[in-house]
């Protein structure tokens, strides 16, 4: 088999340790990929208007997947947020993230399995906001027809290639009747030609209510941005955290950069204490993407087999494994 | 001791019948009040442009606090929702929902003990929107120093009044740097007064996160508009629901329209099946409005020594008491 090259951004502070982990568990599961690798540059690129390179951008276009760490953005004037950058320049306009009970490590809630699917270009976070007049400030949030209908496209899409059952539109177009109330007309359009998919729309605070109640209510999720920000973390909180949470972002010309949410945790970087697993369940997502099914399934086994056994548990979780020892024991389960 | 007047608006659905088992406990208990009733008239009065009566918000205004059971806003054209009429018309600004674990109902969650503060007239609800081209559809979201010192304020008087000891500023500045950026400004500066309360800001998809995996690290939480419709919901869902959380609309003037939030059920109205906990309770945070904490305490005594002996337990509950002999258990424990 052919190898593939995908680009990596082990971005910063835990990030180059958790990506060390991901290509220790490729090379044991002989997985054919050549990564090219991409570090957050030291000054402004004035063609990213950012600290991304724009050479580390090309490699994601050429090659057309990537696997992304935490990224903190540097702080000060005349550059734009890391994260916002990528999903800006790449056109990143999905973004998935799958949530599901972890057996071997316990929450209040079992059973969880649910995607959130957030639209990740446009709404809330548009960039656009003046003051209007002294003290008082306005931002705005843009919907088109165009970003929801691809969004929709992209959830019932996946739904229906993943076995799902159904999918539920999260808005509040009780109150913003044309930006939500547009959203959901693309929602329903789509939801026309997927008759075997059971499409609901549900409000957001009710949705937020029935989650913490009774989150095997959902199946699949599709949302605005900021909603989706909010119940994508809020999940991620039902089985664990963002620690334990992949997810992958669907770009222009089907690029996919696969992305662990967490934080760069500054104070335990470089102390072999990360917790790998956020990035390598984001590493099984690119490879499903490019359908490496095999490797994808037999890496997702060893990585939940792992946790399962509770034998090899992180701090982060309570126990006091090094993130070499997690690592291993993973390329054991292989 | 002298009669109170206060407005009582029974509302919709399984709202008269949950408002008479407020009267009921109010007489058992010798509470000096004497309910002026108000219904939602059946059509449209101009000088509200809703189905809300002149009449109506006008006692609210004399008598400076109210009780309102749930309304369902008819559906069509030319006419504004009567929640949100309420809000803009008696200039309802803080909406206070105080959420507590109930002995005797358990959820998956023990000890929790925080109150949502939401910004009540502005903020995602200012219902500008519009079209920008086919396809393009914008709202604005208004922020004012105004309104944002104005709830800042409640909830640090409220945390200082109500021996709570911290304030969290619940926000996406990150993004929404002008609007929410404005909403900090405003709760820090009122921070500085409040020497003795600690104040704390926490991005809105961290703290939904925190609240599923350990509600009780929140006391007092403030938050514009939108954020605080969803976390108040959040907030409830995790000690069982609407059904059980009470809250209080404080307006201009120092007027205080007490509300249970959560629907008119029409599908039970009528059969005696409602709970009437939720309006119970937001009763007693009117009388403490008021200052009769004796009689509150007493009542909220009652209620909650009915909930934890578990005896009468109404059907949203898994129980199978009527409404009446829920109601009847409260008054035997006054
Ligand atoms: C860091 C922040 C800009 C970002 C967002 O709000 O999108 C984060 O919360 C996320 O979900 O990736
Ligand atoms: C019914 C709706 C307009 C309302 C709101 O969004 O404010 C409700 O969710 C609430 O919280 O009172």
């Amino acid at each position: 088999s052919e190898t593939i090259r995908a680009t990596l951004f082990p971005g910063d502070g835990i990030g180059p340790e958790i990506s060390e982990s991901v290509k220790q568990v490729f090379s044991a599961a002989g997985v054919p990929i050549e990564w090219e690798e991409h570090f957050v540059g030291d000054k402004v690129d004035p063609r990213t208007e950012s600290f991304l390179t724009w050479e580390s951008l090309e490699s994601v276009r050429r090659n057309g997947v990537g696997l992304k760490g935490p990224m903190a953005t540097p702080i000060g004037k005349g550059h734009r947020s890391l994260n916002l950058t990528l999903r800006k320049e790449l056109g990143l306009y999905a973004n998935v993230r799958p949530c599901t009970s972890l057996s071997g490590y316990k929450t209040r809630y079992d059973d969880v399995n649910l995607v959130t699917i957030r639209e990740n270009t446009e709404g809330e976070y548009s960039g656009l906001e003046h003051q209007v007049v002294r003290g008082v400030v306005e931002s705005l949030k843009i919907i088109t027809r165009q970003a929801s209908l691809r969004v929709a496209e992209y959830a019932f899409h996946y739904a229906k290639t993943n076995g799902r059952q159904r999918v539920s539109a999260i808005h509040k177009a009780n109150i913003m009747r044309k930006t939500d109330g547009l959203f959901l007309k693309c929602c329903r359009e789509v939801a026309e030609k997927y008759p075997e998919i059971t499409y609901e729309e549900v409000i957001i605070d009710n949705c937020c209510m029935m989650l913490v109640k009774n989150p095997t209510l959902f199946d699949v999720l599709v949302m605005p941005n900021l909603y989706g920000d909010i119940i994508s973390d809020l999940s991620a909180g039902l089985i664990g955290g963002l620690g334990l949470t992949p997810s992958c972002n669907i770009g222009e010309g089907g690029i996919a950069l696969a992305e662990a949410v967490h934080g760069s945790a500054p104070d335990i970087a470089g102390k072999n204490l990360a917790n790998p697993t956020a990035l390598l369940l984001s590493s099984v997502m690119m490879l499903r993407h490019l359908k490496l099914n095999d490797k994808a399934d037999q890496i997702q086994n060893a990585i939940l087999s792992t946790i399962a056994e509770g034998k090899h548990r992180t701090v982060d979780l309570g126990g006091n494994s090094s993130k070499t020892d997690f690592t291993k024991a993973v390329c054991d389960h292989l």
